[in-house]
This record gives structure tokens, sequence and C-alpha cells, in this order.
């Protein structure tokens, strides 16, 4: 990909009226634009690495046997009536009659619509358990939202229902996903807690949410002091995680400074961000709406279920607020809008550096390897070296006049700044 | 995949306030699911041919020059008040106050919110051109929609937005993407004519639609008869497409048996689907929007613009409506939900059917193709073939008693019904 042809170059300036830090450099590392308070658009970076979270956790998902379909944002007012929901999420649904009379919603969670589409198809306990998946895009009536992507009014969620026979079938999935949501927040460079918290306005069970400890998170969670580990981090090596105990502020039961309940070790205070939930729903939802199966022994009962939501575009936002320095974004590997970001500092098309530029960038994508070329003429040695910082691929690749003298490029790593020299022909033997 | 597994089945009946071909076989086959007249959710199987569809589209986009972003779905009123489309949409567009008072409403197009990410990004000629594309979800505040997939109050749409410094290069550009979207639709199996339109709320100038003839069309066009051709209908041979004269009813100056005035032949009428449309906008959005760049020569100058527009969603509703027969739906290649639909007869799981099927889809998957298997073991016979030819998979891989006494499989093609023998150890070579 060529930078000088990419849509959506970098800009020095600080958006004034963005306080959140993921914005600030999103927007200004040309990955987003903003539509309003809590809504926003994706740029083509900003775009990559949004698909890359999703694939990541399309993979996860289908790995623990979710089946991916895909709802509507519309929403009707008799569906939502089943349940009481039209008027108990009244204040942050977005409402509003259609022509021909009729209200409509715009869906702010898919409980309803989910449990609407399984009882048009089960029937039997032969058809259980099953469990469908979507990645859509849900929209919440906040009066202000000021988060960046963390919190919008219109957001990507991927949500997941499951649908079992008896509880101990609940309560089996329930833990796959657990583990299936840890490993896509480890991908994408998050390392997330498992927290207990109420249930909120979907369940009066106690839940489980996904947090990842940053400063400038909205929620306060305590959690014992083993049950953290921050790999990447210099400086803060990492406990063996060997106690889980973390409770959301909401629900706690501890404050700072005590023991922890379940090894005895320290608890701490952290203001984190959740990134996923996980409820076990029961009947709460195919009891009012009727989804019903036929039992073994032949008794009419209500399906039991699950649910577990994780947003993409929040993750986008969390691992921004994780992963920067003062120059910029440092993107996790696997969600990088590319692998290598190659600067040459050539001033004419016909240099010889730029001849070995557009050879390196040549074996790389040969190689499969997705390049980011900085390809512009006209633009100055530490300005380029400024947007790649701002930009934040992992691995920056340099040729210039010096490196070429060796036959070599100049590899830099954003994460930990090292640099090192490597010969040409040395280069895809190196990445790999 | 196993069909045993897969969520969403077929269904025996007819749903009866269906009115289009398309939604009622794609509920019959487990397709989609109505939520609501005009709009739907897609089951598994509806959402694979529905990625399919996006990902050809993707790759033509993505040829001439296309850079894919994300618009969001939420507007804000005073964006849409710089052009007047506020008002002037009013009728179509969902308009609703949200908290904290302000007016939101949902898209419709993109124009207004790409020309302001188009504004601050760009300033000079040298920014120019670009081309900006997204495939995302629309909403038409329709009173009642009743044409299935074909008209939706949410729908889906490719839109790209084109950007110019001069009239020619949009010219250039614009007959370019002429040519992609001929292309997408062959690859979906259509085969669209180009037909002269009015611009509608759009655009004054004349725009061009593509159009699919079948016969439940809700447009009426006029067309030369030498510009059409039909390939795969049996006993219609189509005639080299020699002129290309057509035009939508709203603006036609000729009438069914006209002479058409480019070649002199007859002029025919249909009732067709339009699946996309191509418009140059000049600068009816840029000028108001204030999108300017600096010439050359150092003249400030509004941006010439085009946008094309496409359905992935229609698309999918019109592949069903030209590519079915009583029996059921039959996909074309490309966006086949699978490749192969493979059947056996067993009744037993530890069958040498069973057993033999196994291995088929072992060699089948092996080779990258993706198989459907009707698995099922306490369903008849008749039952699988009916649901194979209702689902519509091209191609059909039965293993019996009778096939594999000759150490093979029966292959059934869906669209011509031939069939033939093939051995096992030659079905890779005989598919390829």
């Amino acid at each position: 990909m060529l930078y000088s042809k990419l849509f959506g170059k970098t800009s020095k300036t600080m958006p004034s009226d963005e306080e959140a830090i993921n914005s600030q450099l999103l927007i200004r590392a040309g990955f987003a634009h903003k539509v309003m308070s809590g809504v926003w658009s994706y740029l083509p970076l900003g775009l990559r690495v949004f698909e890359k979270i999703k694939d990541i956790v399309r993979e996860e998902i289908n790995a623990v046997g979710g089946q991916e379909i895909l709802m509507s944002a519309l929403q009707s007012k008799e569906l939502w009536d089943e349940t009481g929901r039209w008027e108990s999420l009244k204040e942050i649904m977005f409402q509003f009659e259609g022509r021909g009379g009729a209200w409509l919603g715009l869906s702010t969670t898919h409980e309803e619509p989910v449990v609407d589409i399984a009882r048009a198809k089960i029937s039997s306990y032969k058809d259980l358990p099953f469990a469908l998946y979507q990645i859509q895009d849900k929209f919440r009536n906040e009066p202000r939202a000021k988060s960046g992507l963390l919190r919008g009014r219109e957001f990507s969620m991927k949500d997941l229902y499951s649908f079992h026979a008896t509880k101990e079938d609940l309560d089996g999935y329930y833990e796959k996903v657990k583990e299936a949501y840890l490993r896509i927040f480890k991908r994408c460079g998050l390392e997330a807690m498992v927290v207990e918290a109420s249930g909120g306005v979907f369940s009066k069970e106690h839940s489980h949410e996904f947090q990842v400890l940053v400063e400038t998170g909205e929620d306060t969670i305590f959690y014992c002091e083993k049950n953290v580990r921050r790999p990447g981090l210099p400086g803060r090596p990492g406990l063996d995680t060997k106690c889980d105990f973390a409770q959301n502020k909401e629900i706690a039961e501890v404050y700072a400074g005590d023991k922890c309940p379940k090894c005895g070790r320290k608890v701490l205070i952290g203001k984190a961000i959740e990134v996923g939930n996980i409820f076990k729903l029961g009947t709460k939802y195919s009891k009012p709406m009727n989804l019903k199966f036929m039992s073994k022994d032949g008794k009419e009962q209500a399906v039991i279920m699950g649910c577990y939501g994780l947003g993409p575009s929040r993750i986008l936002g969390a691992i921004v607020e994780v992963w920067h320095d003062d120059k910029g974004i440092i993107w996790p590997e696997e969600v990088s809008p590319c692998c290598v970001h190659l600067l040459d500092l050539s001033k004419d098309d016909k240099s010889n550096v730029r001849k070995a530029a557009k050879k390196v960038c040549e074996i790389l994508e040969k190689a499969e390897w997705e390049v980011l070329w900085d390809d512009r003429l006209d633009v100055s040695a530490g300005e380029k070296f400024a947007d790649a910082d701002l930009i934040g691929i992992p691995l920056r690749i340099l040729v210039s006049e010096k490196t070429l003298a060796k036959d070599s490029v100049e590899l830099k790593y954003r994460q930990s700044g090292k640099a090192e020299i490597v010969k040409i022909k040395d280069l895809i033997k190196k990445l790999s």
C-alpha cells in the first residue's frame, strides 16, 4: 500500500474537543473521523484494524461452535413488548414512529430478535444445544458520549446467544466461552481480567465482565494482586495467575487493602475498561416469549439461555488506551493495519534508494507481508519518522544510502525502540 | 458443515404473507428470517451467500482503486442542513430526537458524511483523484415494503464516491466503474443492462441504472433487442451485445416496437430489477459543503464528484428471482453458500455408506471445497433430495449402496438436472 495514495493521512494538530486518548490518537493518525459525539467513521487504516479484530473474534467464536447470523438494527415495538423491554429500555433505546404508523426501535441488544428466530425453527431436545452470534451495529441513546470509541451512540457488538436443554449444559458452555474470550483479548494485545458483576438491566443473576486495567477506564474494580499479568510492560514482571478473584465496585464485598477472600493476598483497586461481558440468562427471555422444546420424556420446557457480548469498536479504543506512548500508537501485531512500515528517504523517484525500497517492498509482499510504504518524495525524513511512530505499525524498515552501502536495511521495533541492521538478502529469513 | 448441526433448516410450509418469490424461497430454504415488512435477518446459509456477494463487490471495487472505509448510520441534522437534504429527504429518512435534544437521522445515502470526511483531509490538487467506498446498512422510511429483499426499510449498500479535479477525470473513472459493475453482476450470475435514467432526488443529470430483466421486477425499461444476453437459460440463445441502448420508462423517448435510435433494431419493453446505479454529481455536494482544492495554478476550485451505489442484499434477492425453479433456488457458483451438497442415505452411523460419505467429505474439504453434508439419519431419501433442491447448491454428490458397488458417487447438477457416476478416486480430478 502506497502512503502517497492512501486516503486519511496523519494530522499534526490535536483535536481540541477530544478528551479521550484513543480518539485523539485515532484522529491524528488518520484512522477515524468523528461524526458527532459517540458516532465515528473509520478511514482505511482504521477499518483494517477493525476488520482484524472482527476476524479474531470470528475465529474464536466459530471454534466454540458459534454459528454466525446477522440480525437487523430496526426493531418492532410488538416484539419488545413481549418481554416488557420496549418500556424498560426506553431511556437508552432510540424509538420513533415510522410511516404507516408503526413504532420502531434501534437495537441496543438482541435477545428478543434472536429468541424470535429460534422459536420459528426449533421444537425438540434434538435441536439443542446451539449457539448463534452476529457482529452487528448497536445503538444507545446516550445524552453525551465522550470516551472516543469506548462509549458510542452507535457501536459494533459481537453478541452470542446459546440455547440449552439443561442448566448443566449452559454452565459448561459458559466456561468454554469464557476461555474463548480470554484468547480473543490476548490476541488483541489486551490482558483482560474476569470480574464478577451484577446483571444490570439484562439479568438478575451475577454475570462476568472482562476488564482491562488502564488508568483511563470508566469502571472501578477490586482484584487480588495475584490476578494480574501485564506481559510486555517493562519493569512490571507479572505474577503468575493463580487467584482469579475480581469484583466490580457495584457488587464488591471487599475494599483495597483487604485480604483476598480466596487466597489471602492483598486486594487492589483499579480504574478499568470493560471489553466484554457474559450472562447466564436462564429462562428470562424464553419463558415470556414462549421459546419451548419437547424434552426426551415428552415434557414441554422453556429453553435455557446464555448471552455473551463483546465490542470490537470498544476493543479498538481500549487497545489504543493501553498501547501508546507520547509519540503515538503501538499496535499489537495481530491487529496492526500492516505488518511493516517501509520508509525510504528518497527525494527523487529514480534514485538507488528508491529502487532498493521498491525491491524490498516486492520481497515482503511476495512473502505475504502487508506493507505500508511511505513513498512520499516531498516530505522530510523527520516527518516520515514521526508519522511512522504516530501510526504505530510494529516494525519499521528503513532504506537509506547509509543502509544500502552495506546492502542492508534498518529494522526498528515500535514497541521496544530497538534497531538493527539486516542484509536485504536475509530479510525474510530474519522476519520469519 | 454438518446439516444436522446447522441452525436454520428448511421448512415445508410456504409463508402465507409473503408475495415475493425471493422471500418465499429464502424463508423456506432456511436462509432468512423476516423481522417485519422490509426488515430481514440472515441465518447461517443466507449470511454465507451475502458475504460472498460482498467479497465479489470488494474485489472489483478495490481493483478500480476504491479505498474501503466505514461511515456511521446515525447522522446529525446540522450536517444534512448544509445541503438542505434534512428537509428534502424528510419523507424517506428516519428522523428523531435524541436525549440531549439533538435531532438525529438514519442514513439513506452518504454524500454529506463522505464530503465531511473529505473536506477534513484534502486541500490540494495533489490529493486528487481518490475514491472511497463502504459496505454499510442504509435505512428508508417506507410505509410498506413487500418485495422481500428487493426493497427494504433496512438494507445493505455498497456506496462508492469518487473525487476529481476535472470533469474529464470523472468521466474516465465513471466508465471504469461501469465496467467493474458489469463484472460484479456477471460474477453474481446476473446479466445486467446499463440503462439511462433520471438522477432522481440525488442528481439532476442523467444517470445510469443497472437493470436485470426479470418478470417480477418493479421497474419498466425499454431496450434494444440486441442489448441482451441471457447465458445459461435453456432455449434462449443470446444475441451478441452490439447495441447498448436502454432507457428507464421514466425518461424514455421510445416505446416497445419502435426502431432503436442507435442501431435501428426493434425496441423491447421489460419489467426489471434495478441492482445498481451510478451518478455524475459534479459539484452538487462539494459546492454547498465547501469541499475545495487548490489547483495547479493556485485557484480554489470545488471538487468534482461521482457516486456509485449497489445493493448486496438486493442482489441476493434478485439472484433468487432469476435463478429458481419450482423445486427451489439454483445458486450461481460464485455465490453459493457451499460448493457441494453431499448426501448419504444412511440410516445407521456405522454403515459402509456412512463411512464412504465421511471419506468423500474429507477428500473434498482437503481440496478446499466447501461441503454441506446432510448427515441426518432420521430423514427419508426423498426429503433429503427435496431439501437439496430447495437449498440450491450447484452440485449434489450422492453416496449410496448402489454407487458404492462401483466405488463411485453420483454427481448431479442443480441447474441442468444432469447426473453422472464418478469413481471416488477420480472425484477431485473430475471437479477441477
